[in-house]
């Protein structure tokens, strides 16, 4: 969990992923020498700050999201929002302006809601904050901020250890309204015919799905995905005999949002483990259901 | 009205319009060599559960969606919205899992609105339920849930029978967010040349949009389309002397709203029978309207 | 300051921008001859009511939509919002319907808030209402109805006049959801491999955004841009010593929702002066913010 615990420490809000996309380069070089199959690296400008990743003959793309939710410091105290973090007052905030490092608390109006910090000094506008980082590991579970997606983005990394045939793909700005996904999208399907994706990201505990149960295979959130191709990854999980739960929302999203309204026929489902105190500085993951996640890409990717 | 009776049967919620897909693609081999133009046929993979039909040197597509709204079963008896049903407790449901057909009513919570089945039975997480289909018929109407936009498709298939130039197009998913129209149209555009689209799906009675006076041709909804494009319509339907209304909404949305926001530069006007009882299992349109929809639509494909 | 008056008393709502695409063909052809660089114009169906100015080898493509907000005439006396104008009872309106010309008031009921007109007889069932114009100038400000965004526009043709290299887009349907950027984008980007934006278009005074105080790069709005290429943008600006003021909202929008959500990788700015009464007959501009506006234009379309 060593990785993981890296992931978690970059700050990379959305709009300004460069820092993770920095680091993924830099592991991708280290690393991809000692994996099964040396893959075709894209990046660079006409990718902005994402990076695509393409093994053997592709059929099936996976795409983890390494932007995170966060803060911008507006006029005086003032922060906005970036993406949907949940809000409370004491949060440890960190950042940079040109002045320095920056440590402080999140202040939340109790009346209107309004959100500040409780920096000594006045922060620059447009800098950004996100939590800070207190990464706890037991034997059972991890607990961090952005396990949602670093959690996303380490299954990708760990799955390029053994894969054969496939495409990963690192993107940007999904936790505030997408921007990178359509173009990735495009470029795939034009240039590899590939037009399968999974959607490897963190999703919620709720009533009907439970920490520890399995992987989560979405049947809906907020969107829809075509029914047969749904029903061909659930045959797969159950054939394969890995631990996995059907999840049944009418909210949420995630990159697929972008597949979905994109000009590509593409078919989508969003596979991942569940976490609770979702987008806070807490959030928590059981260690079965990210094992089962694992091993539900690797088999996925072999037999869709 | 044997053929929209048929197609108000048969089950396809967004994201599961396969059956519907299978049923039209018997219904044009079977009665296409009955057309006065042969066709030539566009489905497949890399349409999903599209159709694309193109008849002689198009200059104008048609878009009817062939999906429908329903019900997701979540977890327990919860029910969660496909596209936006109206909901009454004792609405008929049927639907059908691995254990075998369903049949059960809606409940809707008084309190809080929640959405629940009274199925003797627990129903499989993820499986859709439909309004049960009660069709009736009298000399001046048809009555059925999913006139919304099995007429549509009715009006796009017996257009097929005159049919010399153009393109008519069954899309999915438009009941719930989209997702077909997107890369139909880029097909379409970069292969044809066609931009001007007609979207035939059904719209609403309202204090100014009535029963009987005709099909309505829509200025605008929550979108407005070109206004050259839609005087153009406007002036054939005169000049033919058909029977039309002209509506003016601010809200309500259609097939068009990806044909406004894709990447290539449509015209569209939606064109469609006004019906009652909107998304209930009770919608009602006037047989007169009916009649003057599909006139219109074969004067417009030839003089547009 | 006459171009602009000009400018702001032409009726183009978004969807029948047609007058207003007139306008500005006829004043290229004419002027065309005494710019610095003689441009490549792009226009006609295509590109609907859009036009493109290509100025030698570009690297940035500069976005002004000439759209604007107003009313349709719905059924009876009421109307329907053009976009999200401002609404108050006595607010003059202008239109044209077979009849003849329009001249009315604006009435909103206060209970409802539901908005009518109080011309003498009934206005032809779609017709467009927009604000009248009563064009202000002092010493110091610049005031009118729909500064946005014909002095956005009037800062794209300003640019013109010594443009060397670089891009000018003129889009349609802004206010109103959108609808012209997708296709523009992806043909400048396709055609020229140009990826760079910068949004000509009028931001709104607050209390971080104060009138006189210089041309607003805006950090973010309802979404955000890449931190890199922004900060490109601020460095240039303070190299230049040219007056501006950084912006962080969010919310609003622009043409940059659909560079930010189209299928191609690009970076965007917004760049435009603030105005105060946003959005109503009134709005407001101090002259010192359209001429840092000019000028930051200027240097960047060299720099960038």
């Amino acid at each position: 969990m060593q990785l993981l615990e890296t992931l978690c420490r970059v700050a990379a809000p959305s709009g300004n992923e460069a820092p993770l996309t920095k680091f993924l380069l830099d592991y991708i070089q280290r690393y991809q020498s000692s994996w099964r199959t040396l893959p075709t690296l894209l990046q660079g400008e006409e990718f902005q700050d994402c990076i695509i990743l393409v093994f053997g003959k592709p059929r099936t793309a996976v795409f983890a999201h390494i932007d995170s939710i966060g803060f911008t410091v507006r006029y005086g105290r003032q922060l906005v929002r970036i993406g949907g973090p949940d809000v409370e007052t004491g949060y440890q905030l960190v950042g940079q302006d040109t002045e320095g490092p920056i440590l402080c608390r999140l202040v939340v109006d109790e009346n209107t809601g309004a959100l500040s910090h409780d920096f000594h000094r006045e922060i620059e506008r447009g800098t950004e904050l996100t939590f800070q980082c207190d990464f706890r590991e037991t034997e059972t579970t991890v607990q961090s901020c952005y396990l949602d997606n670093r959690l996303g983005v380490w299954n990708a990394l760990r799955l390029c250890e053994t894969l054969e045939d496939g495409i990963i793909v690192f993107s940007c700005w999904e936790e505030h309204g997408g921007g990178s996904v359509a173009y990735l999208a495009k470029y795939i399907y034009e240039t590899y015919g590939v037009r399968q994706a999974l959607i490897s990201d963190i999703t919620w505990v709720t009533e009907g799905v439970q920490p520890g149960l399995g992987v989560a295979i979405s049947m809906r959130d907020s969107l829809i995905p075509r029914r047969s191709y749904v029903e061909r990854i659930r045959r797969i999980a159950q054939e394969a005999g890995i631990p996995h739960q059907l999840e049944v929302e009418s909210s949420g999203g995630s990159d697929a949002k972008e597949l979905q309204h994109g000009a590509q026929p593409w078919d989508w489902c969003f596979v991942g483990a569940p976490e609770d105190n979702v987008h806070s500085p807490n959030e928590i993951v059981d260690k079965r259901d990210i094992a089962s996640m694992l091993v539900l890409y690797q088999v996925l990717l072999k037999r869709l």
